[in-house]
């Protein structure tokens, strides 16, 4: 177990350079002045050429190879299938091809903040086809090393195991009967009484009642803490979780979920296995994974009529100009669908459409089947046929409205849905085994949920695959029914 | 230049490393839950372990050897100066005697937290002994590579080119005549009206105060921030500088004059040369001073009648519970001399018998000339002396009140007292050169004081010698009777 051991070390000595990189990271999107950054960014980008080089040594190598005949439990082979993994992630990619994609993505990315903001196209356009042709670069090198195709090859650098085959199937039968369903909840729905406006909702309200929701969330406040950053996140490490809003005086409600999408983040990673800190198979299992986990507390839990009536005493308690909110009114705003052109604001209904229509364009785009010019006609096609919107010379709201991109982060978008599908699935399983969890709920005690999740998802790290960890935590893999059953219950009635 | 090249960019990627080791350094006093705290050290010992794996690494020393042959200017040979000191005071050490220190001091200073309460020392002693035994080898060390006495070896490392011969002609004239002139000044000052207690000055008032206060001080909130910390401190880099502070509500003056201190060292940090960042002679030139540029501003300015004119309409703005203070009142508590047991409370008069009763006794206990179990008499009797104090049986306010000598840093007590004198030496050259410069104070036009300051001393960084620096500044090097003119003047008026 000598080269195992060499691994561990090594790779606790790489979590310990993820922690600072964390940690200022945070700091730079929460509390760094603007003077600061250029020097931030020159340190950050030093740390991780270190954390590259010592990653990528050629020792690294040999001593997986050497490992893979070492005589190891379970566990040790597990956390060597994920340290041969991170290693074989990094090390693919020449450091040219690595630098070169660093410098269009910036260039692009803080070019389309204005060029968005303008309506650009043409601009945007300029910048992003190179951040295009390196990414197809960059998948090609990886899916020949996978032995996939190259949109696969980038799309498992989120969603381990995961391909676009059945990402095919998975969307495919989802934007079968979503459209249709779109069409029917948004004419049943009640009407919903526009909240009344001009009200104002101190910050220092609106978060004593984030704060307030996240204890009720279980969220450990002696391993954690909420800040303020102008795109929430959550960030920091296991033993110290850093999650984000942003608050609006005249709006409560996006602050106050996008609190609960953070907590459920942040729960998985508070509660990641302790045993295996430092170590790959310590670390949360995958981007759709730990979506799920947000998602869950949001969308499955946090929306819900049950929890609902839990949060509202809350809201009156902590927010003096909403003590006139009725639970009724607050079910109807959280529980509202209205298709529209912008991602981030879309109800859990249209959200999935946004996705797919994304997956769709960029696989095309990095298997070298449509090319940059061709996106805003597929964009308006695609938002047509799905949500019925037009975005016909509309850059701006359409096909220039996300950061993703502009970096080159393709791949990513999918897992966005996927989380959304996991969250109903396990949701429902968890209805099945605990049968009275509604009542649970509605009376706060939240923790049978936060027990069973621990055990099906926090604890288990990266031990195993996205399949093995749905498969014993629900008794199948990802099955898309579970969402649509969920979406058809709340906004149907069935 | 190539050797000196590649030096430069080593020291510009330890710079880096030193910019995440100073935000999660200040993100733990500030920001971190509690229980973040071991991966946190954990993290910053790793960081600290690989900047002196680069720094030490044999090619160092090579490349310096192999630099001092090429051909450099001025600047580049203060720089490669710089280079090669802080490269010996890293090398010298076996890797053995840091973790054996770092060891013994953190166990020291632990237990010492608990142990000053209960004015246990027994325990402390037990656990002080190795850390002195582990200082004194490197004390050793240090001296034998430098040819000077054991103590002196320590000095260096914060004031590097003091020698403690030089120490005991400076310290012992001005022991001279302290304690006589102390006594003097308590009988001759105005009685001082005690500031009504129980009122309440809340925090955020507080805050807002030491705000405008830093901002009249020209602090860069571009470049930097206040926070809270339970130990003041100025961290962060000099692209952005965190000063912290701690309020009392029941009493601003601490905090108040605390923040004038920190911004003092801000001002320092956020005005070095920028030409040279990331170069050791792009930084502050050593710890005295540093503390003469907090001293600066908070003794020679801050404390002056002229700032405190500016000062005290800010104060009654600000602070609700104090519109009623005069400018009599507040001239009087923030000059008034009382002499204690505790350095930190000291007034500036007294201050510098507690800097000097250190000294001598943690001298004679590096050198070798005292042990451990003397501590505690010599102490009595030297503040018997100098405060005609009594410290018999009182370790908790004796010698137990400290934390610099639990974690072994001997060698850094003289700093205050030495930085103390070169600002009155400061502050004296520059009211010789702009002989109107309390009218522009009492107007609140501290660019004058601001400029001469930067000029003299923040923007040349390291690239002279501390002598060399106050020669070229006040046209001599260190004369201790400007600082017995300045206080003879303030406290006894003449």
């Amino acid at each position: 177990m000598k080269a195992y051991q060499a691994l561990t070390e090594r790779f606790q000595r790489l979590a310990r350079l993820d922690h600072l990189s964390a940690i200022a990271g945070w700091d730079m999107q929460t509390m760094m002045p603007s003077g600061g950054s250029d020097a931030r960014g020159e340190a950050l980008a030093e740390l991780s050429v270190m954390h590259h080089e010592i990653l990528v040594q050629a020792s690294t190598a040999e001593l997986i190879a050497q490992a893979q005949h070492e005589a190891l439990d379970s566990v040790q082979q597990a956390n060597l299938h994920e340290i041969s993994r991170h290693y074989n992630d990094a090390a693919l990619l020449p450091t040219e091809l690595v630098e070169a994609q660093a410098l269009a993505g910036s260039r692009c990315e803080r070019a389309w903040r204005q060029q968005r903001i303008e309506n650009d196209w043409q601009g945007f356009q300029r910048n992003l086809v190179p951040v295009v042709e390196l990414a197809r670069q960059e998948a090609q090198l990886r899916a020949q090393a996978l032995g996939v195709s190259p949109y696969d090859g980038l799309l498992n650098l989120y969603e381990p195991g995961m391909t676009s085959q059945r990402l095919d199937t998975l969307f495919g039968e989802l934007i079968g009967w979503l459209p249709d369903l779109l069409q029917q909840v948004v004419a049943k729905q009640p009407s919903r009484t526009a909240l009344p406006t001009q009200r104002i909702y101190p910050i220092s309200q609106q978060k004593a009642l984030a704060e307030s929701v996240m204890q009720l969330l279980d969220f450990d406040f002696e391993h954690g803490r909420l800040d303020i950053s102008a795109h929430p996140f959550c960030g920091g490490v296991s033993t110290d979780v850093r999650i984000t809003t942003r608050y609006d005086t005249t709006e409560f409600l996006s602050a106050l979920m996008g609190v609960i999408h953070e907590t459920g983040h942040a729960r998985y990673e508070q509660n990641l296995p302790k045993q295996w800190s430092g170590q790959p198979i310590g670390l949360a299992r995958s981007t759709a994974i730990h979506e799920s986990q947000s998602l869950f507390l949001e969308m499955q839990l946090g929306r819900s009529k049950a929890f609902l009536q839990r949060l509202h005493p809350l809201i009156c308690q902590h927010l003096t100009a909403a003590t006139d909110l009725s639970l009724d009114d607050l079910v109807k705003q959280v529980q509202h669908v209205s298709p529209g052109l912008i991602r981030v604001d879309a109800d859990e209904v249209s959200y999935p459409a946004h996705v797919i229509l994304r997956y769709e364009i960029e696989r095309s785009l990095i298997n070298g089947e449509v090319e940059v010019g061709d996106i805003p006609d597929l964009w308006n096609d695609t938002m047509q046929r799905y949500l019925g919107l037009s975005t016909a010379g509309d850059y701006r709201n359409g096909c220039m409205q996300d950061i993703h991109w502009t970096d080159g982060s393709f791949g990513y978008f999918p897992t966005y849905t996927l989380g959304a599908m996991y969250a109903a699935q396990l949701f429902n399983s968890l209805q099945q085994q605990l049968p009275s969890i509604d009542e649970a709920i509605t009376l706060g005690d939240l923790k049978p949920i936060f027990d069973w999740l621990n055990h099906a998802i926090w604890r288990q790290g990266s031990r195993y695959s996205v399949d093995a960890l749905m498969q014993q935590a629900t008794g199948e893999t990802l099955n898309p029914k579970w969402f649509r059953q969920h979406l058809e219950r709340r906004y149907l009635g069935r």
